[in-house]
């Protein structure tokens, strides 16, 4: 992970957090509001022109030099303005990366967002969370189980953090309502989805939080969900699967944690019960066996306190002045993109071209949406 | 484990086997059947003198010399010429160690029977053989999962081992009758318990076999069943338990399985379903988690044709004639052993005694009905 080299985050995530002035955040908001611009994205913008401002006035001719179909668009100032207000109207506070009430393990994730939308009690987002997902059709035995384990973790100190789905992730949320509990929503803070969780995202906030990286009148559609599902393991030290089936969006959260270095666990079930298909792979693939609170207490005891194992890139050089690519290096480092992703390592090798030029060609195409970045520094061509 | 230095038994498992004359099998059975011989006991006085006519020859002195209260009871030339004539009248066969019919992994362990009495087919005896196990009050899951386990094992060329118990081992039985199945019997081959599996035991002998090592009239006991569950783990390459409480039966055979270095295999089941407690709780002991067929034969696969890891302990060397310990060393072991279990080689240093001298007054010890062999060499007095 590269922390912005800027006076506008820290690079250590010890410190005690900095704060963004307004006008900062106000541009931070534009800027990862503008299309195109995802939290990778935005970190390598931040990283390259040294704030969001700079970025923001770059963005029009990087996104033309990628070869954008039409100019890019921008958040407006006003559109982003308005969003202020109507957080602050619903007492949903922004908090940015690098600030002190941002949860300290999931700005550890390679695409932490750099701002997060939070209602309820924030000093929530800073106890050692676990997480608690699972099957929506859940059995009676896997609601109960989603519920004893998340009361003896609330019990034993830890927030309980979910999705706030129907069935397991219900369940564990309901029974830490009490002790702390954090749902990440798919969508914005005016769309709780499904809105029969509404009574519950309400009873949550009283000691626990809503969090959500979308603007407040988000509608979440399907793809939001898998989205999301990064953050639910990125806040926590580990996560528990309770009754998952094959191809589920539990196996998908649980898939995060193992590249975010987090613990996964799972509930054990009947090798007949489709619904356990899924926790029963990851057990078979590793994932520590969960009975009981115990067995998640003995597993992470050790790690809090101590940051998740992550890879931790070089900080790029800062880009010289005159360091634009040629139309020759954009066509060539094009030319050897394609649907398959393929390392930026790789690229600069075949291409020829300097690392620095290399990022700024990427950055154009990504802002032009031809370009997709992968975990593990991979990027392919849409 | 010992391979007994004398004609009656050959040194590898790997030749055909020999075949015990008349006389020998009936000086082995008189043996066994003998008051304080058990299959360790049985092992040692062979190596020691040599035959079993030599051991029965020296069988009441060595109590004498142990402290028996009264004569040792040596199973009459009657009494086992009788048993012999009913095994024969209902189609039984004594097989003895080191004989072809005798299960070649079975005789790998510790404390194998020197002769098991077999009905149905031999043959079934040398096939690769998976044991299954469980609860007795299983679930209609747990016994369809048993099922459909023993079906798909059965149809890859597995036989299948368990132990006729109601509950798990019937299912896994009865859905193995036409591939093959072997059931070990904890009483004598007449008496079938549960009386309710008769017809399933007839129903076994057609492709597969019963086994015992008690005589065809013992009515089996409490304590008959862990000792029997032994020969069900020495059996198999494996063994799978499914469905199976805390401090069950099913618990005994996998800690045979583990210390006989049988692969041990678990069915994940609900947390909250006490049948699955041990089951789950092996799983977490690092047992491999099984939800089909597949999962068993990756890991056995490779084990197959190759025997067991064990501890091979030095052959003892020949007794010189005159080695016979004196009352004082006599006295000397016999003051430092107690109701702990202690290690022989403990027990040579502190007494100062040969090793020769120690094997002699443990067996007088042992045969005196005075002194309990524990697996690992340990040592502890009754």
């Amino acid at each position: 992970m590269i922390a912005p080299r800027t006076a506008e985050i820290p690079e250590s995530t010890k410190t005690e957090g900095v704060r963004l002035t307004d006008a900062q955040r106000l541009d931070w908001l534009r800027l990862i509001r503008s299309d195109n611009v995802g939290p990778r994205t935005f970190r390598a913008l931040l990283n390259h022109y040294g704030s969001a401002r700079g970025a923001l006035a770059a963005l029009p001719d990087l996104a033309r030099r990628g070869g954008a179909a039409r100019p890019i668009r921008i958040a407006s100032r006003e559109d982003a303005e308005r969003e202020f207000k109507a957080a602050r109207s619903r007492s949903v506070t922004l908090v940015a990366w690098g600030e002190a009430d941002y949860p300290q393990r999931l700005q550890m994730i390679d695409d932490a967002p750099p701002l997060i939308a939070v209602s309820g009690n924030p000093a929530a987002l800073n106890e050692p969370m676990i997480a608690i997902v699972g099957a929506r059709n859940a059995s009676a035995a896997g609601l109960r189980f989603a519920e004893r384990l998340a009361r003896d973790l609330g019990a034993a100190g830890f927030v309980i953090t979910s999705g706030l789905a129907r069935g397991i992730d219900g369940a564990a949320h309901r029974a830490s309502v009490a002790t702390g509990t954090v749902a990440v929503l798919a969508g914005g803070h005016d769309h709780i989805y499904p809105p029969e969780h509404s009574d519950l995202a309400a009873a949550i906030l009283a000691q626990g939080a809503l969090v959500s990286e979308m603007p407040l009148d988000w509608e979440p559609r399907a793809r939001d969900f898998p989205r999301r599902n990064r953050l639910i393991s990125g806040l926590a030290v580990g996560i528990v699967v309770v009754e998952a089936a094959k191809r589920s969006g539990s196996l998908i959260t649980a898939r995060f944690a193992l590249e975010q270095g987090r613990e996964v666990f799972a509930a054990p079930g009947s090798p007949l019960d489709p619904r356990a298909e899924g926790s029963n792979h990851l057990l078979k693939q590793g994932a520590t066996l969960v009975t009981e609170a115990a067995d998640v207490i003995e597993v992470v005891r050790p790690i809090l306190g101590r940051p998740p194992e992550v890879s931790v890139e070089e900080p790029e050089a800062p880009a010289p002045n005159g360091d634009h690519p040629g139309a020759d290096e954009r066509t060539r480092i094009t030319a050897l993109l394609g649907p398959t992703p393929v390392s930026i390592d790789d690229l600069v090798r075949l291409s020829g071209a300097s690392p620095a030029v290399m990022r700024t060609v990427l950055l154009e195409l990504e802002l032009a949406g031809r370009l997709e970045r992968h975990g593990g520094a991979l990027v392919s061509l849409l």
